[in-house]
């Protein structure tokens, strides 16, 4: 389009009739595109794709975006929050050339398609995955962050519904984005006023101009079909001094009669006659449509492939600590956080390392990387879910985005925007601390005992669970310079030292962390302890104990139970009975890995799974997984038994 | 106390002079025992807990609760949502004679007590459990929704720290009970303006009182110290026209002068010299808490039992769909509800039955409910977080509570919410529709293939994947009359009844459900299949298809993965070769709970695990599930694999 010129990265003042006509010109066809679509499809949600279609026209024109820019990290980016309107986000990059609109109507929602039904990142142009509502803002929170990271000047872009915004985590985006002066951000709503179930004022009232200016956000309304004023509003917005929402009333359907304010059509796509007659209101006809159909039958288009990128950071030299040291594993990682984030911040050519924290930070040892850092460091307040999503996005727009909670809260309290950041293969380091009944006085609802169970769930998530300080500070600085989603477990408490048989430091000097690798901590020919985590240490002083009975222990420990070596653990196991033990539920965590890996392998051996088989007591954490018999006794008692 | 005569229901006017200077002779005391109970355990939060001591006592005194009602249904309800403040909490329902004070203070967060570091309602008083922040007003929601269910008087009383307002999932509950005018309802904040990492201002801005009136309740203001203040804004709270909030401006700390308002003493207790100069500031000394300490190596105290009690509900007769008859699973348990609803709607000595939808009823099959029962329908809009704690606190108070929502909301969005109503032993019943690849063209985000994997995590939640609408009818009505939390489970596709070999409904006419049960639907001597779910009947698809090649397959469905029946498992197992397969991630589901089973029974066999392996296609459902291997094709081939 010729328009791009005079309003791209909003050079106008404001668009000329030329302009305009060009633009509804390409709305009007890109409409055409968004209703064949999903009636191809007989699947998505057209009336919300022509809602939001002004919007979108007008936007793509205005940012700086574009398909050549598509992969590169200085573009805008652009978050399209509710993430059914993909027809119409779909049709109106095509109309800009990221690719052929008949391509993507014919191969809307057929299996094996990069048009997928909700927008995703293997479409160029898609920045951010979504579909369940209300989380947009805080990926764009994130992407925003991000750019001030990098010292780049990007804008973020996020459009949402008007059913969303009684969501909470959007409230709490909001809040990120006001205190951290995020005017490199802004929101747009698609106000047309009706949800799935009906008119807002009915299913959810909720004022919403009063919720964003309660959290001191600028509030602009601006009529949603006319694109003049929708540039007008988003180029105040833009160069607004606080951060600045648009407010697009609009009109769901808007463009075909019969689904014009009506929320019939929000689900449910034109057929027959009633396709014919949207088309023709549209001001094309049933032909194009038929040719679709042809199409559909054809070849499968490839979509973007989306990876995330291995950070460039230097990751320093790792400490030994000794026998005397007693620190918790907590206390490690935020030694090395901190040392890490200080040799590489502002460091020209180093990843920006951001860090944050949801008001825990002396407890999950933060304090330290935000003393050292502290224009990298994000106090996001209690507000998880937003924080989960936005650590997300920042990892996906060139930041090491490193997010430290208690364990019930970075995993089971955001299990979804974990999985959302799978999904977006994300790369955000989620560091757990409190983790098992070691969390001790604070009790069942403090107790994180699923995490391995939850992150086995996805598919691309990696658990580290280290088993003292010595491998804390070296998974540590592995983890910060992987890419992908990695979550760091660790519970509360100080842990003594792993020694080998020589008793040397046995995770320290030059011990390299490596993923799947299972540690042989103890050799022996009796039965076989696998533990995980702060459980190392515990077996270790089993297999001594149980020595000095004549009784021979292999004592193994695997700190990445979602990707431990099969091959390697059935080889050191052979047909000894396996005593497996973990702070962790027993029918979710790495016994219940082992079981079900020698099950498939078709493999018989007796096996006991020790861990937390209900909710643990509050008080002292000794006392707690004592009472769950989870100490050395309590494993020696078990290895006992299993070879009687 | 004899103030309680005056005050007990909000009798008074105001407070006269006596009965404060009585409610501050107890506030007074009841700091000594919080302070001694925290400083005894090492371990707890003592400034929090002086901080809304007023507030506690004058709200005990005043509520329509006492230790003899502590168990009444009729007992006016108080959450505390800032459940870290539980040793003052403890200590004022002790001064009110629910429990000796010393008895509590001895025994706070000590392994095995009922004391526990954060609210539980193992404690006498103890209406809902909490510790994880901003989640209180969502319990109080669903009791005030509870009472207004039972036509019962009783008032809801929901008392919050100030860091927790910017939790998103509060702002929600607030809307819920601003839509349905819960004046039965009633919010409290302690506002002493620090949390843990320092003043709300430098932690998260929020304007409190702006965020409670955009959404339209009436906000009071108080001082938190001042009983007589705290009364009189209390009763007028309880008698507005429309919910309202008391602001209680407090002092963190408050009575200890070098506690009061410093962040230090959020999660640290007094000891020493620090500790004695706190007792005698508050008027004890230290040989109150000698005689603690010692009082703490004695017995344990018993904590008072909690369960989730059985509804009574007429659930009349089931219905047998025939094959001609292809429903959805959803539309079968959509037309139960609304039955069972209509039976027991209104009808004295029924258990009311509640049902919450978020913008979703006609999907999930809920609207037909909302007709015939409409005062006992509850639109929540798009805010799942704080219908899954609301929904969960009123399955606590007497009543069904049915929530129904698409799988990754109910499950994978909430998963923390439903974490929580497992511990407080509530007993709602979930209804996940659109589960599985199942979900056909809404791609990725929408696919919910964790839920078993999810709830394996917890101790008390049940799961039901019926396989046809046969058992979905079933199933349905014997989940509405359990007690306890359950999830019933289904996809979104119409399914073929299931036939027994002489071509009768498997789970028509007489059949009933039945908890773990394994259910024969061919037998078979060659290979076994078990599947869970709809895979059922493109098992017996499969089975037949491979009798003709002559392969006896023997197929076994198992509607509730979590607790089925091992035993039985293995006997009709024996040695043969087991396919199972689910719409569902292979590592976490029915097959892994099986392939674990065998290996904990020392059992081998060759185990082959069907489900979904990575994120499926956004396409027709039989195109999507056929892309991973789950058809009557896939499973065939998976059998004769298995015998090679």
């Amino acid at each position: 389009m010729k328009l791009t010129e005079e309003i791209r990265n909003f050079k106008a003042e404001a668009i000329s009739e030329a302009g305009a006509a060009e633009l509804r010109e390409a709305a009007r066809d890109a409409r055409v595109w968004a209703v064949a679509a999903t009636s191809a499809a007989k699947s998505g949600h057209p009336a919300g794709a022509l809602s939001s279609m002004d919007i979108y026209i007008t936007l793509l024109g205005a940012a700086n975006v574009s398909p050549e820019l598509a992969d590169s990290p200085e573009r805008d980016r652009i978050v399209v929050s509710h993430g059914h309107t993909s027809a119409g986000f779909y049709a109106a990059l095509a109309e800009y050339g990221f690719f052929p609109a008949h391509e993507m109507a014919a191969n809307f929602r057929r299996a094996g398609s990069p048009y997928q039904g909700h927008v995703e990142r293997c479409v160029p142009g898609v920045d951010w995955g979504t579909g369940n509502l209300g989380q947009g803002l805080a990926a764009g929170v994130g992407f925003a962050l991000a750019a001030r990271a990098r010292g780049s000047n990007y804008h973020t872009w996020v459009v949402m519904g008007d059913g969303e915004q009684v969501k909470g985590q959007l409230a709490e985006a909001r809040r990120i984005a006001m205190k951290e002066k995020l005017t490199n951000l802004t929101a747009i709503v698609d106000w047309n006023d009706i949800q799935i179930s009906g008119r807002l004022e009915e299913v959810m009232p909720a004022d919403i101009p009063a919720l964003w200016a309660a959290d001191g956000w600028r509030v602009i309304k601006c009529r949603g079909h006319d694109c003049c004023e929708i540039y007008k509003a988003l180029k105040e917005a833009k160069n607004s001094a606080v951060p600045a929402v648009v407010l697009c009333k609009t009109t769901m359907g808007k463009g075909v009669s019969f689904m014009e304010d009506v929320a019939d059509y929000h689900g449910k796509p034109a057929a027959g006659e009633k396709l014919e007659q949207a088309l023709k209101e549209l001001g094309s006809d049933v032909s194009l449509f038929d040719a679709l159909l042809e199409e559909r039958k054809g070849a499968m288009p490839k979509g973007r492939s989306v990876t995330h990128e291995k950070p460039v950071l230097c990751t320093g030299r790792p400490h030994t600590y000794t026998k005397e040291d007693k620190k918790d594993n907590r206390w490690a990682f935020g030694r090395t956080l901190a040392e890490v984030g200080e040799l590489n911040y502002k460091k020209p050519g180093s990843t920006p390392i951001l860090v944050f924290d949801c008001d825990l930070a002396g407890s999950v040892r933060v304090d330290g990387f935000a003393k050292a850092c502290p224009e990298n460091f994000i106090e996001a307040g209690i507000q998880e879910h937003a924080t989960a999503t936005a650590a997300g996005a920042a990892s996906a727009a060139g930041v090491v985005s490193v997010w430290a909670d208690f364990g019930v809260f970075g995993s089971d309290e955001v299990y979804n925007q974990q999985r959302l950041n799978d999904i977006n293969r994300a790369g955000v380091k989620t560091v757990l601390t409190h983790t098992g009944l070691d969390v001790g006085e604070d009790g069942m609802t403090h107790q994180c005992i699923d995490y391995v169970g939850l992150f086995a769930n996805t598919y691309g998530w990696n658990v580290v669970v280290p088993a003292d300080p010595n491998q804390t500070d070296r998974a540590t600085r592995w983890m910060l310079a992987q890419p992908g989603n990695i979550c760091l477990a660790m519970g509360r408490s100080p842990l003594p030292v792993i020694l080998d048989e020589k008793g040397e430091p046995f995770y320290g000097g030059d011990y390299e962390f490596r993923d799947g690798k299972i540690d042989l901590l103890r050799g022996g020919k009796d039965a076989v302890v696998l533990a995980m985590g702060h459980l190392a240490g515990r077996a270790v002083e089993a297999a001594e104990a149980l020595a000095e009975e004549g009784i021979s222990v292999k004592v193994l420990h695997c700190a990445t139970p979602l990707t431990m070596d099969k091959e390697r653990l059935f080889a050191e196991v052979g047909d000894m009975p396996l005593v497996s033990c973990e702070d962790h539920n027993a029918q979710t965590g790495i016994g219940n890995i082992a079981a079900a890996a020698f099950a498939r392998a078709g493999k018989a051996l007796k096996i006991k799974s020790m861990g937390v088989t209900r909710y643990g007591l509050s008080g002292r954490n000794t006392d707690v997984l004592a009472d769950m018999g989870l100490c050395a006794e309590g494993i020696a008692a078990a290895v006992r038994e299993i070879l009687k």
